[in-house]
């Protein structure tokens, strides 16, 4: 029988033990012989006749703990799995052990493999101290190499499925993905904005929005912050917000989400689209790059993509011809975008590739129409294409952007043009009756991007708390 | 009578003119005699006899534009304020004007007082292209170097008044304290997050939410990320979030907004709330520093405080004293946290100090007790105060954090006692019952921070669309 568990700590103000916290990615670089204090989660507990493993986990990775018992004494107790640990032990040599060092008796015991042994001068092994009660069983094996467990048994029990390694990696990738974008344009002049979520009027499509209780008057979510990045051009010339967007979107697909983080760009004073596609080229270079500085995609196995000088770009209309499409079709189908990653690989290695000019009917109306039309004929003099265009990675989807309308009279004329009516538009218009410079912008989902990049089929597997039709828990 | 204003262009994908934009921050550096292209809003046009100053805005600051006609010819027309522009013209010294230097004809024109003179060999004055058609006379006046509008007006009119220099500042220094935020807290480990909006609960407290027509369903706006924060401690150890929050406020104060930018920070493996005070002292250095370094504070004439190495703290049972407050106090009255301010300031020259000790009762379920009372006497034994604490800064709390309970049968006695049930918060307990390290954290209003270091009376006015009881517009 083995000794109760240590009773947890109860003071927690008292004194720290020397020596200060070691984490497990420092582990390999502290001499020998050394004392360290390790804090984290039991990982893996492995309990054998004469020695227990610990692996204990911390955020910076795993460290192994070789737990033994003093000549003449019972074998210490160690916590189930998941208890938070404080551990104080020796650091020794073992080639055998993760990063060739592992944690043991105070003493300093051989490496595990040398037999028994353990206990210290003070006839201590490693001294663990649990944090908190013995942690019950995880809903999901939290230790093995990949995690096993169905997507709903992972959603349903996000705060501790998503301790797997594996897992954690996969939103270190968006953290770095947002760490990445701002710096990128940090460096280039450009002010993040925070704009409201809750909005008075259901404008931008007047579908799919969720309505809310405000004080008892009708409000809404905001779908995009399109309306007030395009006034705070008028202010700060360049402008990136990163936050929640929500759509009400009745459809349960693997690519949608009811509420998504957006990385939203805008910037004035631009020649046309290809000025906005430039900056979306640095921004996805600068995600790109910090993911790849995070070794979270090294460690995920995944391949994070070289973003050329320029992305390779098509018009809408030669696309549709490449793809072998009807001339007459308003937008591309998923086969068409596949068929377009295809080709941008094989003609110009590259991941990306752009469509401009996609049909003004098929884009909002603030959208720039194409200045002088890409083929003449039938279309020449209508505003048939648009300077709009999607940026497709891999295949699929990812960006969407463009320039915008500047003219308050081109505004009125749009959205006359649509049936509305441009009253309802006034507090947005305003910007356009007082000035504002030729712009555009895009605008990046970081889930889909994230999802792309580590190879998720669906986007529910890179975020820990998706919300759609049918899920509004945890 | 002038000649009409040269037509907008209409091409804008045509090969810009060289040279390459300059901005006004950079005009002083580039050489007399250059030929420059600017590009902004005419910010103030002021027509003489003889002469006519333009004064153009970027969004690195102004420059001063001079327009003579040529011999012979007629003036040129400027447009009116706040119409964008380009303007090609030659880098002229002159010690009167802004930054001793100023854009006149394409010749090189003397300096803007030594009489008329203007067009260059070439004939034309400055080269004066609008970028759109002439703008409408803003509501309020932007070239006046202070915005005199009252504050309706300029929530009224966001879009323009937020063009306003002053304006603009007031939100560079939101925006250099979130880049100061998240780069201090990069930089020790923490992880950024993105927790949902959309709630299937009310659970934080109930009152003040916002509900959601959620597909049908009832949802609610998120009050704080506090439980998804705690959660993801679990899986990062040290996490923070920018992000919006939402509070059906009912009451109509200069200190609160029904949504506004929370800064969430969240750590584990903590000794108590002690250590969470440590990073938010980190915290705000980095915010201070980044705000000094953004140049917006000193544009706007005001002082960033100092942060001292160590906030000074108070017990608030000592705080009471101190104000001369009865001892059964359940909080701080503003008078007694504006003479702590003063108490600081007197003391230890800070504009900061924390009251630590809240009494329990005036705290969420989740906090933790101090476990060894600060005073005996009656109150040795119970839990009356808690290892909290309130940031005032400059005698307004600015922000609120402390330890939180990290053992789930603390927590189930913890909702118990509020006589509500453990089961309704079963996803949030999950991450408990699991394991979990000691824990803190803390969370600061940006507006509040702003609107404080700005010395604006009301949030309302360093934000370009709040929202609140009344307002739900722009």
């Amino acid at each position: 029988m083995r000794p109760p568990l240590p009773s947890p700590s109860t003071t927690l103000s008292t004194p720290a033990p020397v020596p200060a916290r070691t984490l497990a990615r420092d582990l390999p670089t502290v001499p020998p012989g050394s004392v360290v204090r390790l804090q984290g989660w039991v990982h893996r507990r492995r309990e054998l006749a004469t020695v227990t493993f610990l692996v204990l986990r911390d955020r910076t990775g795993l460290a192994q703990v070789v737990v033994r018992p003093a000549v003449g004494q019972e074998m210490p107790g160690v916590p189930p799995e998941e208890t938070t640990v404080e551990v104080t032990g020796t650091v020794t040599a073992n080639p055998q052990a993760p990063g060739g060092v592992e944690v043991t008796g105070l003493g300093g015991a051989g490496p595990s493999d040398a037999g028994p042994s353990g206990a210290g001068p003070s006839g201590a092994g490693p001294l663990i101290t649990p944090l908190t009660d013995a942690a019950e069983t995880p809903p999901v094996e939290l230790w093995r190499p990949a995690l096993s467990a169905a997507l709903p048994t992972v959603l349903d029990h996000a705060a501790v499925a998503w301790r797997h390694p594996a897992q954690k990696a996969r939103w270190e990738v968006a953290a770095a993905s947002l760490r990445g974008f701002r710096a990128t344009l940090d460096a280039v002049g450009f002010t993040e904005i925070c704009t409201p979520k809750l909005v008075g009027t259901a404008t931008e499509s007047g579908a799919n929005v969720f309505p809310v209780d405000y004080f008892g008057r009708p409000a809404y979510l905001a779908q995009s912050p399109q309306f007030y990045k395009q006034q705070m051009v008028g202010v700060f010339e360049r402008v990136y917000e990163v936050g929640p967007v929500f759509r009400a979107e009745p459809h349960d697909t693997v690519r949608h989400l009811a509420e998504y983080r957006s990385l939203d760009v805008e910037l004035g004073f631009v020649r046309d689209h290809r000025d906005v596609l430039a900056v979306l080229r640095d921004v996805l270079a600068g995600m790109a790059d910090a993911v790849r500085a995070s070794g979270a995609a090294e460690r995920l196995g995944v391949e994070v993509p070289q973003i050329p000088a320029e992305f390779p770009v098509l018009h809408f209309a030669d696309a549709l011809e490449l793809v072998g499409a009807p001339s007459d079709e308003p937008d591309l189908a998923p086969e068409h975008e596949r068929a377009l990653g295809e080709w941008a690989r094989a003609e110009h290695g590259s991941d990306f590739v752009a469509v401009e000019g996609y049909p003004m009917a098929k884009r909002p109306f603030y959208t720039h129409p194409e200045p002088t039309p890409h083929r003449s004929g039938s279309d020449a003099g209508e505003a048939r294409w648009s300077n709009s265009f999607d940026l497709l990675f891999r295949g699929l989807e990812l960006v969407t952007g463009g320039q915008r309308l500047h003219r308050y009279a081109d505004y009125v004329a749009a959205i006359e043009a649509r049936g509305e009516d441009p009253a309802s538009y006034a507090s947005y218009l305003e910007a356009f009756r007082h000035g504002m410079p030729p712009h555009g912008g895009f605008a990046i989902g970081l889930e889909r991007w994230v999802a792309r990049l580590v190879g998720a089929a669906n986007v529910r597997e890179v975020t820990p708390f998706p919300r759609d039709l049918h899920r509004l828990q945890p």
